[in-house]
């Protein structure tokens, strides 16, 4: 079972292989991944303000990745402040507030800005400089993170058949990979049916540089495919990670999740969610979930591996919400690192 | 009432306007639909193959245009024929065979070829010069078709209300123009709001276009999107066009289309089809239509204003099913040059 606990060959499936405080140049490196895999670039972020636009402009994406730059760019500011300790905790503060201002979906970033924050202040009041243990704290969830996913994808696993052909939805992170490489160490052939995720398909470059990693069979086809693949046997579970879970098992996920949840339980599959490590304590029902409405430029375009191209014609108006919300009855279970729970009861996570 | 006849300021209003035989280029010429309305492109072809490729790489596209392009091609092919009248018969056989089988899901094309070989066979038979007849009578069927679109789109206007937002898929074609044409006319305002429809992106560009001809409001969305703006009350009723509807209520259109319709059922929205000249009567139900499984090449690209761009990795499959399949259970009305009819009771068209 050894090779089991081996990290799974695919590049998003270890945190710090694409995010990191680099000491040296001292600023945050990340993986770009409006380009991953057409080119592998990392890009290196100096100030706070960089930091924040990477975060923004999709550089960095996912609830967990962007939190941890989120994070690492506090770090980052708590290093060589000059000023006095008073105006040192003023400055930031306004760098949290800036960085918790990127995107307001996702729960993670929530909750490491205030973490790191709470560290960098109290290191402060000590007469200590700030920066080592704000940096050591915010590695400390993403190391932690990363056995999050691992776990989570462990027991994702158990729900898995030989032979069974999964819906993903946009990208689903490192618990999707640890998911696929658990089930194809234990000998469950499984083919992984990737939805593009249009605008910026993380369907057809991120998951499926995943799974082409590891080795794991992949299918691309559209976004509004799902429901007549499901219709014609194609199609057995669908799978998707969220970007924030509600006490009463709501969750959040790129746009275009619902619909595949609606279709699934048309047709009586099941959708199972990964949950990392569970519901936001501080968010009890999907009402509360602030849906991020992007610029509506961004649907008008195609980004692929030559360049840019408009694909709408000029002159009309565009809606583009990032994210969509799927209630508890469409959900058949939401996976964590603490095990599975029926949506209803995923508050039990805290027991 | 004098302005709702006329036909509505949309290029694809009106099919003379997008496709025709040209007698001076002996040739079959046609608005490049891959390229409007970046380009307004016509192309002239001249060959019977070339006719057959145009249609194939939908150069030419929905169910009755392609169907039209297909007639005049069979025209073309009965002019100047030198060989014996029963070389001559055999030879045009040949030709119908080649265009039936360029795309199998919609129907008019198996009305539309059988109809003009039969008006060529028999004109054979007569001793006369073929290719008159066959052009007179597939010219009839574009002007039929033409009616028919304005009737079925008066008719659907009635369905809409003043305030309405709009969701379409694809695009619908002549009856949509004059649907909101003639509810523009009685004063009725409402929006459109199109689902770009991957991969080759008709809503964002030909029903856009359609609806910025007509000064139709229009918002563009990605095809994910739907069942979210269902969910917040952003859209009241989805109506699209059907390549094929069954007697006893299957409808076949462009895949997504199953998708949209089953999440306008779970959130109560209505779901109406323009089914143009309704049932295809040689088509008893929704297992019996041929759903086209186009090269899933086509899916890993998009072709966009300043040109085409690889948008998946290479080295994976991909699936690219063209068309669904949606019951009558999830459409609320079908509706038709002849009335608007319950699926189940579609049959009735020809009563």
């Amino acid at each position: 079972m050894d090779t089991i606990i081996e990290t799974p060959p695919a590049l998003l499936a270890d945190r710090f292989k694409t995010l990191r405080y680099d000491e040296a140049e001292r600023a945050v490196v990340v993986l770009n991944r409006r380009k991953y895999p057409f080119q592998v670039e990392y890009v290196t972020l100096r100030t706070v303000e960089a930091v924040a636009q990477a975060i923004e402009d999709m550089t960095v994406q996912g609830g967990p990745p962007l939190a941890y730059v989120a994070g690492l760019g506090l770090a980052m500011a708590a290093r060589d402040l000059d000023a006095s300790p008073t105006r040192q905790a003023a400055y930031l503060e306004q760098v949290a507030k800036r960085l918790l201002a990127t995107r307001p979906t996702a729960d993670d970033l929530n909750h490491i800005i205030p973490m790191a924050l709470g560290v960098a202040l109290a290191a402060l009041r000590e007469g200590h400089d700030p920066f080592r243990p704000t940096l050591d704290a915010v590695n400390a969830e993403i190391e932690r993170g990363n056995t999050v996913s691992r776990l989570c994808g462990q027991h994702a696993a158990w729900l898995l058949c030989d032979g069974d052909q999964i819906l993903t939805h946009c990208i689903a992170g490192a618990a999707l990979c640890w998911m696929l490489w658990t089930a194809k160490q234990s000998g469950k052939q499984v083919t992984l049916i990737g939805c593009e995720t249009r605008p910026y398909f993380q369907g057809a470059r991120l998951t499926a540089a995943s799974a082409q990693e590891m080795g794991i069979p992949f299918k691309l086809i559209t976004d509004g495919m799902s429901a007549h693949l499901m219709s014609t046997g194609r199609i057995d579970k669908f799978i998707c990670a969220a970007d924030r879970v509600t006490l009463d098992g709501h969750i959040t996920n790129k746009i275009g999740t619902l619909q595949h949840a609606i279709a699934a339980r048309h047709f009586g599959k099941p959708f199972y969610v990964l949950g990392y490590d569970g519901p936001d304590p501080t968010t009890e029902t999907g009402a509360q979930i602030p849906i991020e409405e992007r610029k509506p430029d961004e649907i008008f375009y195609a980004k692929g591996e030559e360049g840019t191209v408009r694909t709408a014609i000029h002159g009309i108006n565009g809606y583009y919400p990032a994210f969509d919300i799927t209630p508890p009855h469409l959900i058949s279970a939401i996976v964590t690192d603490r095990g599975i729970f029926a949506p209803d009861a995923v508050r039990a996570y805290f027991d």
